[in-house]
């Protein structure tokens, strides 16, 4: 077993910017390096968690009040960290996840108005001691996003569901994050083609990977 | 309508100590005087809030991690007050709820172990500005409690099928809480026949009422 910490790596973006289809290519860069890792994503990633995302997204009860979305996903984040993320990483697993805090910071603060005080203080209860080595943010603009959710053809849930000016928020608060984080963030044009966004993945990737086997060898 | 906000009392205690039976009690005693009143409970009081309800009693699945069961229940709570305990006191309706913040503080805290540090942050996040005007703490031994649930004869939920100890520092934390706010709590030898309790109940309660009445005749 390794005795190197995994990485944690995590990628944001709106609706429909490609991150579930990045993932996948960045466990097929993971395998060639083989490289152990762990894929998930939030709301989830735990069957308790799972079950909360369940009543976060489902858009035929009445809707939470704004405070208990936030709180919501704060209580599925911890149980996944406690059960998932920490003991992966611990035992020198990548944990390659598809939305993480920043998403509230970019939903429940940018699209929702949630104040970021209420926002940093739950991450900080929740995850003082750790944040993502990467963050991948798909940035693209908010309609042609949107065409894609929509050629998806799957029904829409609740926060599918937003109209534009929340999805724009959404971006705003997400690059504002970026800003603020320029060590931890990576900005991706993920309005390009899908090759064209692989390669930048990839080439925010390679460091990280490039780390991970000069350290195997030279052990 | 009247122009005078509605009052905020709260049942606290162990299981079976009761609460609910006491509940419908004091609700007798405001009918009597002619008082608006809703009845509610936590965890739950909102159809949200009792969807939340039903995953954190359900004792046929993976148990949360605590510090999950602690926000969930405060996710449950904001949904509480925004939709039911804040509009009713705003209209003069009295709320009488079964648990609220200090059951956080006794089974989160005090059973559980979450620290009262993180407790009373999130106290102070959800419900800053608001505090029971009543809290009527039902006390007994654990033991003479437990044969009570028992009694009841319905099966446990994953609260109810913990141990003495738990309990026990639940008891214990319900206490010190009563302690540290003399003002607000007032404590019930809940041991007592039920006879006995109500009466306990309806002397704690007559000032409220009388007071209620006092500024209705005024008017
Ligand atoms: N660069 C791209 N160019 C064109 N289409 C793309 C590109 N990347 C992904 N897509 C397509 O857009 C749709 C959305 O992609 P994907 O499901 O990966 O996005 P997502 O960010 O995971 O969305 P969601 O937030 O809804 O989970 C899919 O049909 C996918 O094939
Ligand atoms: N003073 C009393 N003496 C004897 N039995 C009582 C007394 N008060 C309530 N009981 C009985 O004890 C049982 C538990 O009471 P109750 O359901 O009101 O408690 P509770 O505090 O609401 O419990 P829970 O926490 O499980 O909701 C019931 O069967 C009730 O009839
Ligand atoms: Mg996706
Ligand atoms: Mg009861």
């Amino acid at each position: 077993m390794s005795e190197q910490k995994g990485r944690f790596i995590t990628l944001e973006g709106g609706e429909g910017v490609g991150k579930t289809t990045n993932i996948n290519f960045i466990t097929a860069q993971l395998d060639a390096a083989a490289i152990p890792w762990v894929k998930t994503r939030e709301p989830g990633g735990t069957p308790f968690a799972e079950a909360v995302r369940n009543l976060l997204l489902a858009s035929d009860t009445d809707a939470p009040s704004h405070l208990t979305e936030l709180l919501l996903m704060f209580a599925g984040r911890a149980d996944h960290l406690d059960k998932v993320i920490r003991p992966a990483l611990a035992k020198g697993i990548w944990v390659i996840c598809d939305r993480f805090t920043d998403a509230s910071y970019a939903y429940q603060g940018g699209g929702r108005g949630q104040s970021e005080t209420q926002l940093a203080l739950l991450e900080k209860l929740v995850h003082s001691d750790l944040q993502p080595d990467l963050t991948l943010l798909l940035d693209m603009p908010v309609e042609a996003a949107s065409l894609r959710v929509d050629n998806r053809g799957q029904q829409r849930d609740r926060f599918e569901q937003e109209q534009l000016d929340f999805f724009q928020r959404v971006r705003d608060a997400y690059l504002q994050r970026a800003h603020q984080h320029p060590l931890r963030f990576r900005l991706v044009d993920a309005s390009l083609n899908l090759e064209a966004v692989k390669t930048q993945v990839g080439e925010y990737l390679k460091p990280l990977i490039d780390e991970a086997l000069a350290t195997r060898s030279s052990v």
